[in-house]
């Protein structure tokens, strides 16, 4: 069965950010395939991947791109599933311009985009599980457990204060 | 029944932009709930409505909210559904404001930002369908159609161009 | 009794750079309390906290986060005390998040926010301490006593130069 | 009596920014000194200002201001008075630089900024109230009933929507 | 005979800066077609057109958008043809995101990019036809004669000037 | 006899800037020539004005620009008088981006930059009296006069204050 | 026989970047000229090459610079070859001074500009390349086997990944 | 007899930047003063330095800060000597703070502001030699004896370049 999350970013080195994605979904029970599609390097894999990915039985797309980061986008513009945006910080614009290039989509093709950097591959992982949960009760239980458990998580008071 | 689409905005100020949202919506046969609640001047009816929104039968919250724009973090801090974010634009900083304090959440509490302004509001209404359609095959079609309409009406030429 | 300061931090990491405040206000004798209330973790917490602040006999809160920094604002909201921001440096954009986050709020619900990381840490101290001493004689002559000191510290010529 | 806060400004042309403080001090029964002081036209003027406002009685000083905005930190420099900053939003630049100016004080001196223009006006008002209230039981009282018109005033539903 | 130069753009609203561009060519005797061709509403035509610009016999392809501009990049790779890329003026953001998008590529695929805006397009234009001048001698006179052009017409001294 | 100061622009569009250096100039008694030297259009006369500025009697250059703006720098690269820069504001970023072009020089090469605008063209005109008025008494006596004036036109309170 | 192009940057410290655009043309199997030629340290030796460089027989140009980056442009200004520009990454700004002044060139003299550092001056070469290959058929084979090489060395799955 | 020059900085931290400033001034034979004067910490010695300069007998002040940088403002509001000011780079914001705090200044009180960093701090120097040599034709001939070794330091190729 294909699993219903598809992480895909544009390079090997996005699989650093990209990762926390894939372990995120992995602590709450989700399945998912990881895959290198460049938009750039290799655009026909890009269109293939994309106009496929709701008939291979995706639910939801996770893209991880930097720099003029189109990746996100153009899945978005090749699919009707879901497609969630993360910004891998990049080099000399600290993940600027990867943000600008993911969030700023033209009306009538929509990509939800998290933070920059970790914390977005983390969320995005988590709002992919919100969406699965809409109709899978017991992702739903394990979700809330997880939010319970990052609530209990945090302390009274800083370590470190007298 | 409940709406399954609840549309929050910080003030009637927003409503000139989350129109859209609404509007497009209602061109996809989605019905929603229009509601003004103020993260800075109703906290309380934050903590009710976002609380509730579950339990309430929505599926998926779209907030808008601009300058330091804290309505769709607080929203998605408080409930388990998918929340997606609309930066208004902003008098002196044109909506960078708002695309920071809605975008760079920190892991463990996601929200799906869109574009700021009018296409975020377009595009915030566009993924919650996306979102519904995975289990609504109706809506899919609806969506799949409005997608081709879309595709359809994309000139070859300029008009104006000789 | 009551400290008459309390200091909040998003989370623990938030510490290296508030500790600062309460290094400062240790120093001018004042007394403080130390929690950690995130307003995306623990919204019950900043709720409670927020609400019950003034009843605790607290006079005046300082609060620092990172990112899309919502804490100050939210206390902002659910308090009539005074709340002063410190905008905590983030990874990727270097606290101009943290900054846009806490300091453009909305008309009707006032944050004073400081600088950027640690001198912003110093500074939330001073001026909780400057709004102290307006009723607090003993106060007002450490504070002047502490910032003729930090004058006198400020040496004519930079050692270093011939 | 000297009025329990000052508001000054950097020149004419701020007015129709402060004015708003002026206002929302006026809505509060709050009195205020309206005085112009440029830090860079009128130095002197400045420091005279300045060193003398304890003296003279004032509680608060609220100074505003565009551009490289020097009012607010030499002001918070030359008395022990809270100073809370307003930035004037500049022509070429939006306020941006009106922000930096004011906020990104060093360690040692600080001014509580608050947001761009207006609604920074407003919100330097009801901060200093705030301080001015803490011991100040009829104008607390006063304060509360500001914010909850304010709360009361917040719509339901926005006007415009089905 | 196809024209040498293909100007493409992602919307109709791009027509008003792109048509610059095609003026610029036309002033200096190169024919251009003019084309809509959105990567994110039209993404099968950007294909189709992109993979194809070489064989149909253009030389150089001139593309311009807004905001999350991505006609460019996805262009240059999917042909092995030199593309130049204009930012379209975005309305938030005033064409930094556009900039962003379009100039900020991986490593492996390029895209000389222009200024945002009508001096972009005009620029584009001009360099496109340096290139086709680099073996055309007419042409490269043509050029030449309008750089002259250009030079002569700078004014020694203001207008209104006394 | 030479006036002692160039006002040097890119175009004729910089003049609505660039005339209040030569209007301030004016009521300071300094005679100045005033011409349209662009870096880019016309590199000779760029380089035959910069190459003589000395020979033929300037002290000081002033020199504005808008966009990449090339001419101030340029300008200090070919003579060893003091050349000023005035930023002129730009159309989709108000004149960052000459900003940044002129005040960004490496070392070696200066160039003493002013405010963006219409307050950076006056400021060049009255810093280039500063350094004229360091060896003549005459414009120093003018020059203080002047500043005296600008100071006790500032009126004590705002007009339209109750 | 000259080589076709020529690669020029302000200073030796960058050489770390455009040694990139070097080796990428070595591997392409094409012969470049190096030169060090600043704009403000060496403006004759600027307008000697640069008015020479077509003469000379090169076609393209390819400029690096950081900061207040005047090479590309002035270069652009004094011949009719297609320049490239590289934004080299700068200190304190991280080479956003040095893309905003390459690429915002007025209307009239055209720089094809790159992506800040490494990326652009690899993609610089790239897109020089594609110039000369319009008509070195040899050329064209040889830049086509390079990207398909790139396009066959993306893995298909993130090494890491489970 | 009183140096010509004085370098002000606002903390011991900025000689680190400042010295590059006295340095350069100490290749070319000048001599200056080197003090700390800090506009937030010791505003009374601000004031005394800056009116006291010019009787002094220093003709250019060089003022060096960071963060919000008050101290070239405050001083050109204090003298009619020439003020250029050095923006020193800061932590969280790379001295773009610094920059604009003292760059924008308003119409009336000229600050003439160098590059952030060091390259500003050895540009300050070499512009107030500029100035000096208008009326020291000895340093004047030093000055373009400086400035002729850089030209003539500049290498022909890249070392490292085959």
């Amino acid at each position: 069965m294909t699993a219903p999350i598809a992480i895909i970013m544009g390079s090997q080195s996005d699989w650093e950010t990209m990762r926390h994605a894939a372990e995120t979904l992995a602590a709450l029970g989700i399945d998912c395939e990881k895959r290198i599609v460049s938009a750039h390097r290799t655009p026909d894999r890009l269109f293939a991947f994309a106009k496929g990915a709701k008939a291979q039985g995706f639910k939801v797309v996770i893209a991880g791109a930097g720099g003029a980061a189109h990746l996100p986008g153009m899945t978005a513009a090749l699919t009707e599933l879901p497609v969630f945006g993360v910004p891998v910080e990049s080099k000399a614009l600290s993940g600027v311009d990867s943000l600008y290039s993911i969030v700023q989509m033209p009306a009538g093709v929509p990509v939800g985009t998290l933070a920059i950097g970790k914390a977005g591959a983390i969320n995005a992982a988590l709002l992919a599980a919100s969406v699965l949960a809409l109709n899978d009760t017991a992702l739903a239980a394990r979700l809330a457990a997880w939010r319970k458990q990052q609530t209990d998580a945090v302390k009274e008071r800083p370590e470190g204060s007298a």
